[in-house]
């Protein structure tokens, strides 16, 4: 029989902290079945990290989700717990990393700071609450520790939260901005297709749009896949890895052809 | 008792589009053993996936192994799962990908197209195929279903086949080109130690050989292990990780020191 | 129940030889749960794996620890298995990788040289015996064949042993240099906080140093943790990862900013 699930991302890169960490879990959980979402989101990059956990989970069995991107420790932000509609529970930062996936999950149903010491590991450092505090914690709960003993209910009201990116439909055209690049170079954009489509009634592969970044405007054509353009050549399509509108490049990278990156503001009207 | 088994491959990158595949299998097989071959593979680059998947089966356990680098994604290139003799079935797109490593497993016994939506996510995007088609027929094969329920069976003379670069023995010296270049800059060549054995009549430790590449010669002995030659100085060798001639520079890079890449022509006479 | 616990480190990068070795593994125990450290460690650094072994050992389940670095592949170095006192197994090259780590366990109860080649793979290549000698040796210690089959004893006093970079209190300052960089560019220093405080007899949060690299003198507090300096701001710290005296960078490289890498000379003095 398979053991209890848990997810893992950080910003840890590619030493050897993942690995402790699941060597604290398995320490505790022999059979935990343990996920490596990424370590490579971008390092201090709370956004990045909610985004990739938000655009996984919904693919991902129920279970206990550990995330840790953490600028913040060893600082007064709390550590948290949250459970969900769905049933998985988080644990991590209070520091806006966790909400948007538990909110895609049916949202918030009970948030705990992290105070009860005895499911921590005995020795906890300034540093490294990812292997001292959060992986402990995580594998007891998902072991079947309640929610409630990992320490008191806090108001989820009062959670930390993202301020993310918006998107605004403008003077016939809709104003943008790159909310997150990809190890492709794939730039994911704030707002989804049906933006799009509101700018020109319909939206159709072919259609095209005119699509300023700095001081130049390129014609882009919406497309349904890569494929559908010639190598090389640009694209606005729904991102199925990110559930959104994104600009890619056939074969390329979008963020080195197009100049874009993290918050690059992008104006989109119809050709 | 230890779950069925499951090869990834991919050129997904760092970002999370592995671990989303791995939950979608761990959702339908949660006692599923995922093995990770890599998902660094080069990006599009169908040859070396096949490559490195050629590469690896004799090594790995008989199950199922899941390939994705997929530029057609969305097209009209097939999607398909491949019964082989050995026993293991592989799952990705008809473009080349999993044919050599289906035949050096003894060759193709079944093949099918992927049309049984039943075993599909319910929702299938344009532009994510891993996740919403090979990942779940993968771990549906692994689970036990029958490959005969994916799809209808295919003649497997008509599957996509790559043309890989071949290496021929002329005018007393040996033709060939850089197969693979591997995350040491070691670069696999298109050709087997026999190749370089027949321009001599023998091939000892020691036997020097003229190697053109591009307008300069270098003279580079066989040597069977990367300490036989001092640090920063190449030789020729068997590449035990890639089952065959390959060129070398011990504690170096050799396509960085000698301007090798993908494709680069090399021409090995006797010195 | 879970299965066996392997640990495995390498240099073996981002290509399939990791992903080889565990399919050897789990073709020999399948139930193997394995744990991959690190597969960037530095190539061919061996006191970097020596060093990232060292400083994870204390938090990994009781198993067996596969770790190869292994430039003198193929040479004269011996393959060795060690027994620990906390119950351990070790296996990897002669070479020093393994002594420190095995130390930390509370030291060398028994060591063997691999010569058992029923144990191994039943074909041998020049250049990759992480997979064809210590992944299977690993497994097969891992599935319970005792030390003591895997080849004769030898006097753990003749391990090859690493000379690794001491610190000195001269002259009313501290001499040190950098041991390892990490993933964030933070810098290990050889030495301890207690070092530090012996400087001043002292060591409280804001104690101020005079930090000398080449011909640059940085004024830099030691700090309980990043948080505690503004971004962009180095501190000195004791880093939890990795066990020691440290220097970091706020959100940021202090490997770049600082001008440090692999064994450059540091000296600290009170300010």
């Amino acid at each position: 029989m398979a053991g209890p699930y848990l997810s893992f991302l950080s910003d840890f890169g590619t030493d050897t902290a993942p690995a402790v960490c699941r060597g604290v879990i398995w320490s505790i959980l022999p059979d935990a079945r343990i996920n490596d979402l990424t370590h490579s989101s971008r390092q201090f990059g709370i956004r990045d990290g909610a985004f990739l956990l938000w655009s996984s989970v919904p693919y991902l069995p129920v279970g206990v989700h550990l995330a840790v991107i953490d600028p913040g420790v060893g600082t007064e932000r709390r550590p948290i717990a949250l459970q969900v509609a769905r049933g998985d529970r988080f644990v991590g930062p209070d520091n806006g990393l966790l909400v948007p996936a538990a909110e895609r999950l049916g949202g918030v149903v009970a948030a705990h700071t992290l105070e009860n010491r005895s499911l921590w590991r005995s020795s906890v450092s300034h540093t490294f609450h990812g292997r001292d505090i959060f992986a402990p914690v995580a594998a007891h709960l998902a072991a079947g520790t309640p929610i409630g003993e990992v320490g008191p209910a806090i108001d989820p009201t009062e959670l930390a939260r993202l301020d993310l990116p918006r998107a605004d439909l403008r003077d016939g055209g809709f104003d943008t901005s790159v909310l997150f690049v990809d190890a492709f170079g794939n730039c994911r954009l704030a707002g989804q297709p049906a933006d799009l489509a509101a700018l020109r009634n319909r939206l159709e592969p072919g259609d095209r749009f005119m699509v300023r970044i700095g001081s130049t405007v390129h014609e882009i054509a919406w497309q349904p896949t890569f494929g559908a353009v010639e190598a090389g050549a640009p694209l606005l399509y729904e991102d199925a890895d990110y559930a959104g509108l994104a600009i890619g490049i056939n074969r390329g990278s979008a963020a080195e052809r197009l100049g874009l990156a993290h918050d690059t503001p992008v104006r989109i009207e119809p050709a």
